[in-house]
């Protein structure tokens, strides 16, 4: 069953759907303006307005400058939003299988056309310069450079976070950062420093594996909460939850949420601020996708609306400078003690040489134009990759189209099961993330995950590939 | 209660002390060669060797070469072994207040003498050349440099450690090494990848605090099991608990224990990997110290002794090369694919650049020199500051002269607080760890660790000042 209650503008973008989908607007056709359709809905520019972006992003419609919207010549369409059914929201334990972790270590198989994990191409990386700061760095401060740099970690890296951190809405001094290393350790400490074992996590459905793994390995139960590709996790699904169950913290991505690259709307963020509030439920919410988007501004994230510290932002530069430097960060909040002492009990410290570097790197500004050239660079290929998939993929299969990040998520018509197609494609040397990973309770094997940062004749080959291997099913 | 059966040496080490401590033999005075005892009492040469071997640890005695054994000059005293109560061996919560979390953190601020934790002062490691090696090596390879080293990490650094490892017994392929981020998250992947939240960990008593720590945070009890200056962890007792116990693993540290410094007989390492083997319990073994051995030989691992992969062997660079760099290993054994995904779900990867550079140090040979480097200068500085605290501490003050590793272990007589004298140096500068940390179950109130690889006229003013806040408590 849908959820009941969907705002206004879900049922303008549904009627518009409808006329689409029932041939009243054909392909390249020209609709209503905002201003007709306010008109004649009796509601207002911004309901319409928001109604369009709904299906803009759903790719049924596209804009076109100083023209107005036209249905979408696109082929592959994005994913059906999951009906949501309240009575299954019921806590999970957390299993998964080798899966997750094959995916991971198979980025280290050379040879292996890595479409799996969601990893940067290194030539996209401002490497050579890295390495110029790295070297000097070291040199300078060669004593320095093999010390321990312990919890909060290196000021100066601090510093520039902090200026950073400006963008997505967050003003926070460098004393209420953590250097970490990378986004992952930095959920794990948040997931340690908040839940005891047994308790239970809401988190996304689909969700990144990983965060599924690290559920696991510390005991905790998963309650999946319905995630579309349009507006990011269901806050009604999400109350339904906080209300029937108990749940001890919150874990999720607004920012190009991975995989499903939905961007959470600015008044959701402040919703779930609200509503996590009311309830007295923590949210460790994962930024790290925050500085890819596509568009002219770079979203804000959720933490940039809580002013009691009660969200635990997570955050690295794996996915824009320097994935094998590992440094990430977590903003704690007021849990601030509890995380200090777990990053304590993980490994001390992150690598003093590392943060020195991307410290130096930042205050030399040149991450502006890094960031700036890996957003281009990421949107020209997840459209490529999208294109290919429609082009070489069985008929039906639907793609999202994200406005930020680097992964698509695509999902092939019944009886389609991709990990017969993982299984497939691994003996061929390509890896891909089938969509059970995303999930505890078995969804999503029609679904699987792309890693879209790349963008070759190889990568071109390997997707027909794919789509050969996925047609063989029918 | 003493522990039963002890061993033969210990009769004649016990019979030698008690003619000391009567006045028989006098400080300075020569004592009976080895082959007279060993007429006298009827027993091996060996015996004998061994017997003095414990009594020269205990500082009662002491060799001058081609001489024989004198009775020590030296005044503080090793403190006396713990009697053992068989009837306390149960498991206890891991629960540990934030002292631990504090030490490390005193590490960072600057005019503190860290007297507090364990770490090496970085003018006494290779830090230039390691920096050489580092700019060199991320400037020739700057796109590797970037990328993730995803588990088992960098082959060149696995091959140099597989190396590294035959010195302490240990035949190891580099495909049965993992690199980690230090010695400290390689007990943590072990930890969480042998034990589920509620199980038992056998460690010894006392033993280091961050262990306990983790221990804590993964909510898993510890049974804590009595350990000497002399030959380490006992085994009489060890083997009590894992009869009358479930236990899901031991953990401990073999050569040069943290805090108390001694170095565990090979009878005993082969004795304990059987014992473990028969009640099923796999071994963690922390071997950090073991490179630092004041002796002519490099003590044999534990590990060393493991033909059946039941040994997790975990180590690190941190006490002689680079605690900055974060660059450890594990060994382990038969739980490989665990504590493979276990590394995943922490943090992915170690630093590809610290591992790069520790790879290039290693294989051009100057480790050697600088591990040598690093002996000569801790056990220097280890016998200064004993002699230090023998002239500064009160009357009746004890402590450990360990044969290798960084620590001191002082034992005050009562009613001493440690605590107290923690926080009155601590508000003066000055960092030590209380002994209470290093337990679960407040023993070793009147016991302090010092990290005695620093020497300089500041530290011996801190230790004056150690020992007159002290003096105030009598």
């Amino acid at each position: 069953m849908k959820v009941v209650g969907a705002p206004l503008y879900r049922c303008v973008s549904d009627r518009i759907r409808t006329l689409v989908e029932s041939g009243t607007y054909k392909t390249g056709d020209r609709l209503p303006s905002i201003r007709e359709l306010s008109r004649q809905m009796r509601v207002s520019v911004n309901t319409v307005k928001n109604a369009y972006d709904i299906l803009e992003a759903e790719r049924v419609v596209e804009p076109r400058p100083q023209s107005g919207y036209y249905v979408s010549r696109c082929l592959p369409n994005v994913p059906v939003d999951p009906t949501i059914d309240l009575e299954t929201l019921v806590p999970t334990e957390a299993t998964t299988g080798a899966i997750a972790a094959q995916i991971h270590l198979d980025i280290g198989r050379s040879g292996f056309v890595a479409l799996g994990a969601a990893i940067p191409p290194p030539e996209a990386l401002p490497s050579v310069a890295l390495a110029r700061h790295l070297a000097r760095e070291v040199q300078a401060h060669p004593h320095d450079s093999v010390s321990y740099r312990v919890p909060p970690g290196e000021l100066k890296l601090r510093e520039q976070i902090a200026k950073h951190l400006v963008e997505c809405g967050c003003l926070v001094s460098p004393d209420e950062i953590l250097i970490t290393l990378g986004c992952q350790e930095a959920v794990m400490m948040a997931l340690l420093s908040l839940c005891a074992p047994g308790d239970t996590v809401a988190i996304e459905s689909p969700a990144y594996f990983s965060f599924i793994q690290q559920l696991e390995r510390l005991k905790l139960n998963a309650i999946e909460i319905p995630t579309t590709a349009t507006e990011g996790i269901s806050i009604e699904a999400l109350e339904y939850a906080l209300e029937h169950e108990r749940i001890n913290a919150c874990l999720l991505t607004a920012n190009f949420s991975n995989p499903i690259g939905s961007l959470m709307p600015d008044r959701n963020k402040r919703r779930i601020v609200e509503l996590l509030h009311r309830h007295g439920v923590p949210l460790i919410e994962d930024d790290v996708y925050g500085d890819l988007y596509f568009g002219a501004e770079r979203p804000r994230a959720i933490k940039g609306y809580d002013e009691r510290g009660e969200v635990l932002l997570c955050s690295s530069f794996s996915k824009t400078l320097c994935p094998g430097y590992r440094i990430g960060w977590i903003v704690p909040g007021k849990y601030r003690k509890q995380v200090e002492q777990t990053k304590m009990t993980l490994s001390i410290a992150t690598s003093t040489p590392a943060q020195m570097a991307v410290a130096s790197f930042l205050a030399s500004g040149s991450h502006v134009r890094a960031f700036r050239a890996a957003r281009r660079l990421y949107a020209g290929n997840l459209e490529a990759v999208a294109d290919a998939v429609g082009r070489h993929f069985p008929d039906g299969t639907c793609v999202t189209r994200p406005k930020g990040g680097m992964v698509l998520w695509v999902e092939l018509p019944p009886p389609f099961d991709s990990v017969t197609l993982y299984e497939q494609a691994r003996r061929r040397g390509i890896s891909i993330a089938p969509g059970p990973i995303f999930s505890l309770t078995g969804k999503f094997r029609n679904a699987l995950r792309l890693n879209a940062a790349h963008w070759s004749p190889q990568i071109e080959d390997s997707i027909r590939t794919l789509g050969e291997l996925a047609a063989t099913q029918y």
